[in-house]
């Protein structure tokens, strides 16, 4: 027997029964709709739409469902179509026609919206927690590698030598949008939805301040038919998530790189590789692959979400029972790729710094700093860059570095030339020179690294 | 103890174990991982690469893993890492140091392409035989309703009427272009990785061609690198499902319109139709509203396969771990759509046809008929369709319909008309008009039945 | 001659000079471009990096280009490679060899970021003020029909009516958290990253404070390297633009309904529908239906460039040059479909006032109220929804509605009935008891109506 | 005046017209449009709805039209709506009232489709000789290395050492399974739905199978309700474009590894590669960089098409107006790329060999040979593979190689191992072992070379 089943003759397909249940995946959402419903008896209660006695049975009532709950002992069959029903049902087991009561003034419409919104809230704030916490480790990564020298990059050509701190503080602060980002998501998705009832509000004498306020909400809905409608949170949180798994899968695959045989710099440690069945050499970066790979599987729920919610018309429609199973997934997969990533970190990698110290060393890119002294003694800098372009081919044909030209062949190309640029081509002297605001010189650096500290910390 | 540690000093973090392992989904690999294995020990001994006896307690074992899967007995913990080496540890456990030969001449880089290979054509097959199914029942309800008309639409405006046995084939069509489309599909998915090994193939001498004939693919794969790095059978099923839930979603929208008070094409029975936890008097066709949701979950599991695959340098990287979920899931999700949308044609509907019969007689939807009538007296088309537009206006505005004109008023705007131009304006004769090559008419109609009759049973 | 060709041998091959070449459509940032070299050349007087002459004649350059653009003159050929180059090569033909001087202290790297933000943080302003336009319009409408009654509806079905003001709030409501989005968006947006060079900062003295102030930036990258590689901005702003499509998909949906013949619930003015080629009788919704279509674009373009983001190391790559196609259609498509729909509003539409007042007084709409009913009576909400569902049943099997029942009819099911429940069956007070805060009753709606017609004119 | 304006009584507003208007892109389709309509235009003439005089004239009337498109005379301003009405305007220009018998027993919707599918199967056409092309460039790379030794990879750590021609090969197999995939789509674009007319076929006795033999057709739709609405065909091309991208964006991102300083596998010439605006030293593969970035511009089209295709009702709507710039900017996309990478083959890459060669000798991509040859000394797989691991840790801690332990040390370990070991060890031997089919042995190689000589040339 269904809780609707009274307008009906006949009883459900078997088949048909399972596919339209959800109690499957949205049993995830018992103890906020627990939460929901205990402060909507007590609502119920205050307003003398049901006996303020009856409000406390009820409300002990849920309380046991939780007890059982907790002690895995509460049935989830498909019988029960949703975890709205499981409860109202187990309700009316426990404490007999007075759980008849509890539906009063609400519809399964407003309260599965306010269930999620409760679940995601609380996910938010623990996928914060999770991201201030890999943005510490990478600070104490970056706190002991100032002087570390790492190539940057462009076009993954080597461009310009960096401090390895400057450059692991790029994923800090692109963390610290993802984290600013979730803060703004939080403030659409903390609403109260809870009162609009089916969709047009009811004529019960309710109180929505008083359950959102109780809830933790900062605000509810002003328009009962949006209220049950509105998935945007949901979507705006996906959105917010595929940007966080943006930023992994560079990281990813920065790592994937660096512990390639050809860039080694980074060796991978026993605790976070894993070998081949099949080759006896092998150690594979199998964390940042497959948080890269998982950043696909987040890109795909989000363009699920937006699918399911086009051209929708008002107001809840069965549509939206799919928006869940791919939330539900979002969050588990970016919980777990941040903390993987903080393990990597934290016990998985080891920079290899004499073969870092090595290849900044020998490269060109301390091209851009000759160009640079050249537009300080007054050349114009487009003429500037020829003149480097035409000593950089000169020395790749000689097969020698830029340090490899003796002083008589700099001033031949340039009499602007002098002694001090020799100083100006060391790597430590490349990157310490970079002292506009966000450069790399370990100065600006360490200021950062500073700031950083405080930050993460109050 | 993890099968490649021999060359690790240290266990993995408990935390990158679990993330990494695959064995909580890729179990449902199972049956197909120990046919790919008995198939290649029986290779192994016929090469001589092991033993005959050997190769025979190989087999042995694995189907005694079989046995116990049956029985729901086989563990699969996740210190397992996935289905491959819970087999392969296993086997080692009931046969002993024998087992340690199973794995010569392949890689988990093959195995697991075959046996993915191997699930997917049996998919395949089952998706075909449920899209059969639900053809044949399109058929019967279209058989049942030659003569039922329905108003045709474009822009959900009331365009021509049609015969709703003809509405009904368009989507049989459909659904076969799905089933030519799983066909092509299937040639791709149908060809063995096996023996391509890690990546290079391998010095000991195997005989792929068997291992190939005896898992009933039609051919090898000619190249390793491209062997084991191969996922666009993946991604080119899930392209192919996405259209099937795009038809899918489509016949749902229909539905759900039709079952509107204001269309009131047909009534949902109890079947098939779910009630409102709020209003008494709701009955909801919520499976193909569910239907249509789901498809958003399809399009984003493909986009999210292709996301995986984009700039991913050979051979194997662990982002293909996760290709299996998301093909999973839209098998499953696939496979249960269609069954549910046979369900409900075959008892969730019934098509009210007086009302059907009513709509179509009061609204403007013969007015093409009436330009076609000017255009075989000689009036040319563009001419002909100025004159009934005009003639279409002057009902409305005197709130009338084309046949509540008099012969007078129709010779007055044209003197080509004659008495017959209101035998043209009944739909029936409207409908049976549209000879054509795949018209509506009636004879078009029953033709076409035919022919999907005497294919759908071949 | 590429302005980087001193390096270089040989010259491109054409097809892949075109190929690369980006001035076909970065053309559309040129007055960003000025606008950035501009208060770059006066910060490079400012510093002493050139002279104050220098700057200035740079200036007067760049404000000549300005002209020649806005007399459609500047040349924008493909050898140009970019609008970048296109302006410096300009430049130094105008002003000679002084214009080799402004690319100094940055990169194109930086440049092209800075000219992106500022194109969108001026295609942001005009987005909301769009959207500030279309609440205003559907103010207007809603202001005109707070008592015109409308079915509400859950799963097409009906289910209670509606203030048809009430639910137009609902989309003024939801445009309203899409001009909030863009808020929080701009905020990201508006930060300039100019001056953080190719990848590393600058050993030239360089004042980005002062160039972000002048370029009305609220802040800067503190982080050269998650400067130049940051495309967060415009990923976050294509997901606020996807969820602004949603939203006008939504209303399209409900529109194209509303315009069906079985609907009726709006007719269309010729001032917005079109015709049909064919069948002379057709009138349209083509706008919403294209901005129905447009919303799947506005998706693609997102999905894009989360594909072109994921997994790129750092800083800048060449795939980074495909962000801004996507991201000009994208404002291109969201302008246009905001504005349609305003217009669509605004002149498009005639609300059938007659018909919507007899489709909601003759079904089960108002079967929650007699559940209400009981529940304020004491009877259990879920035993009432049972005894309403019974007479919903017992109506249908009669033909009638619930108003056709005597009063002895009612009380045979319930004694709890008695005359009052007459009144609460009429739809204008069906709408009206909807009180709770949010709902559709008239005083409830007039409260919001009051409520946004202050907020939108401030 | 709009073609349809006759039911109408006030003109459009100016910006929903331009809004509406599809003239800018679908003037593409203009010859296509051209096509069908002399087809169309004899047909008409063959079956005396026109008589043979008036199909003549059309036809000439359309012939003139092509020629003055050829000289890029004729003009398509936004009035005209769309390119058809633009066509059939102008021939009513041309030729008189005859021009208005045009558009007899078809509607816009069968012929867009038409237009379309021609089209289409022309680009497909292009793309599989473009594809042919890019195959045969590969393929005599691959000839002229197949001694070139390259480090094989997977999880981009060193596995196995290739054959150069074995790697390449790899594409030669993913771009034949394209051009494969592309065979099964034309077949479904190679269908006509002339003739479906608006949606239900028509009442004159046009002959379906003339014009479809005429344009090439191989088949005809058989429902017209299908025949309009269909856009498989254009989702179906997407998706085998993406998977085109997705080989195009993987061969690109091992040409951007092998390219940087670190790997440098190849050189890249002057023809393929671009400088920095800032970093005089930079040489950049900007083209591999571009295409890796374009996947995703071609994936996000995909998504678009099939969200604007989910949910729509039979049978035209004017969303499908939204399937053609995305289809015409995929094959664009796609046509471009690989046209681009041919060029990369054809003069962009030279490859490093003798690097390559230094690279396969110093690692430890030998280990998997090493336990093979344990195997053939009949030593369980498993257990060969623990001797080997320990093998490996003990180099990797004395930082040797397997080559440099001496017999004794090999003896030591296992005294299955004699002196022959050594000559395993030699990757030219290594790669020379690989036998099996589909294996990188210069043998296995050199045949699949020879194969797919003779298929490319036939």
């Amino acid at each position: 027997m269904k809780n609707w089943s009274s307008r009906f003759d006949e009883g459900l397909n078997p088949f048909i029964e399972k596919f339209n249940a959800s109690i499957e995946f949205d049993i995830s959402l018992l103890q906020e709709d627990l939460d929901c419903s205990i402060v909507h008896a007590q609502m119920l209660g205050r307003q003398g739409i049901i006996s303020p006695a009856e409000a406390i049975q009820i409300q002990k009532g849920l309380e046991q469902i939780r007890q059982e709950s907790l002690q895995e002992k509460f049935p989830t069959e498909v019988t029960a179509e949703d975890v709205h029903y499981a409860v109202e049902n187990r309700l009316i087991e426990i404490i007999g026609a007075v759980g008849k009561k509890l539906h009063s003034g609400r519809s399964r419409n407003d309260q599965v919206g306010t269930d999620l919104r409760l679940w995601l809230r609380r996910k938010i704030d623990q996928i914060d927690q999770k991201l201030n916490c890999l943005q510490r480790i990478l600070l104490i990564t970056a706190q002991k590698n100032i002087q570390t020298l790492i190539p940057g990059y462009t076009h993954l050509q080597r461009a310009q030598p960096l401090s390895l701190a400057h450059h692991l503080l790029a994923y800090i602060e692109m963390f610290q949008r993802d984290r600013d980002r979730l803060v703004d998501v939080r403030k659409r998705v903390n609403i109260s939805p809870l009162g609009a009832a089916a969709l047009a509000g009811t004529s019960l004498p309710i109180d929505r301040l008083f359950t959102s306020k109780e809830l933790g909400f900062e605000d509810i809905y002003y328009n009962s038919l949006d209220a049950v409608s509105d998935r945007d949170f949901a979507v705006e949180f996906s959105s917010a998530a595929a940007l966080i798994m943006v930023h992994l899968s560079r990281l990813s695959e920065e790592i994937i790189l660096w512990a390639s045989d050809e860039f080694a710099f980074v060796s991978l440690t026993d605790r976070c590789a894993t070998g081949s069945s099949l080759m006896p050499q092998k150690k594979n970066p199998d964390v940042p692959e497959l948080i890269r790979g998982k950043s696909g599987r987040v890109f795909g729920h989000l363009i699920g979400l937006l699918s399911i919610m086009k051209g929708l018309p008002m107001a809840y429609n069965k549509d939206l029972q799919e928006d869940k199973e791919p939330l539900f997934d979002t969050v588990k997969t970016v919980m777990n790729a941040v903390e993987a990533m903080s393990i990597v970190f934290d016990e998985g990698l080891e920079f290899l710094k004499d073969n870092l110290s090595e290849k900044v060393s020998s490269d060109f890119s301390n091209a851009t700093d000759v160009a640079d002294y050249l537009v300080k003694k007054g050349i114009p800098f487009r003429q500037a860059y020829e003149i480097v372009g035409a000593l950089v081919k000169l020395c790749i044909k000689r097969d020698i570095l830029l340090r490899d030209l003796t002083l008589n062949e700099w001033k031949e190309i340039s009499p602007a030339f002098s002694e001090d640029i020799f100083d100006r081509l060391i790597p430590q002297q490349v990157v310490a020179s970079r002292t506009s605001l966000g450069g790399t010189s370990f100065e600006r650096v360490a200021e950062q690294l500073e700031n950083w500290t405080s930050r993460l910390n109050s």
